[in-house]
């Protein structure tokens, strides 16, 4: 699609992270049923229904624009979730398995945490304050998480993991 | 590769990054290429002699933990690369082309972000203290990217892209 101005560049990036979110809340299942550890897994289910919110959030933003929500596919997150699945197949034992997935999840927190503040910035420019303030609740969520994972991470799958 | 233990998980990842470094690397000359602010093709050049810096550390720390240097396909970086270069071709104004750079550029470092935080950590579970080291100069290099490259878009930028 040619864009030929910041609000078709914005909307071009809102449709590569609406097709991102997506393929996020069809994988998390599949992450939490891999994790050994209930607190790892609790956290996918939990970040799964917040991203169910997220989606939510991304289609009142299409509004605000006055487009429909339509998805482009998103090639990195494909090629995030597709290394998070290789990761995910290579790993023998649970305690590693579970250090594995949740470097992978950062992966994918990280490239949203990137895309959702370039979207913040777009809005305010473009004069969107409800929008950047959607899109500014996930961002949040998004940081949230991350550093669950970083916590969850450092006190206790990395002890398993190399123990 | 089957991976067994925390030390193989550190090294795969390692290769990963390794790939996706000298993928930067090539790339970044296509991007300063495209932008059009003096200050935006300088970040880029500046940034890939540092890539070029970031090889050699990784090589070192190949060499803390006894293994010769070896790259494995990173389909992350593949993906975002490929959405960076999509997303080039598509804009036309020079701008907007900026801002579009500047957010690719921002997935970029925001996967080596994610990735430097993790093999750090790792590396301080598995006692490789100068390896934790010298990933860690390289995650601040990559987070100090990150704002310069926020700094540029608010200062500048995006209020071109936007007039």
């Amino acid at each position: 699609m040619q864009v030929k101005s910041m609000n078709d560049l914005f909307l071009n990036t809102l449709r590569d992270i609406y097709y991102a979110e997506k393929q996020i809340y069809k994988n998390l299942p599949k992450m939490a049923k891999a994790a050994a550890s209930p607190e790892l897994k609790q956290a996918f289910e939990k970040h799964r229904d917040e991203t169910e919110q997220q989606i939510e959030r991304l289609e009142l933003v299409f509004e605000q624009f006055g487009a429909s929500p339509r998805s482009i596919r998103c090639e990195a997150m494909d090629g995030i979730i597709a290394e998070a699945k290789e990761s995910m197949g290579e790993v023998e034992d649970e305690a590693v398995c579970d250090a594995a997935l949740i470097a992978s999840a950062q992966t994918i927190e990280h490239y949203e945490i990137a895309r959702y503040g370039t979207l913040i910035a777009w809005a305010d420019r473009l004069g969107k304050k409800e929008a950047s303030k959607l899109l500014g609740e996930t961002l949040e969520e998004e940081k949230k998480t991350d550093r669950l994972l970083t916590d969850l991470a450092e006190s206790k799958v990395n002890q398993d993991a190399t123990a």
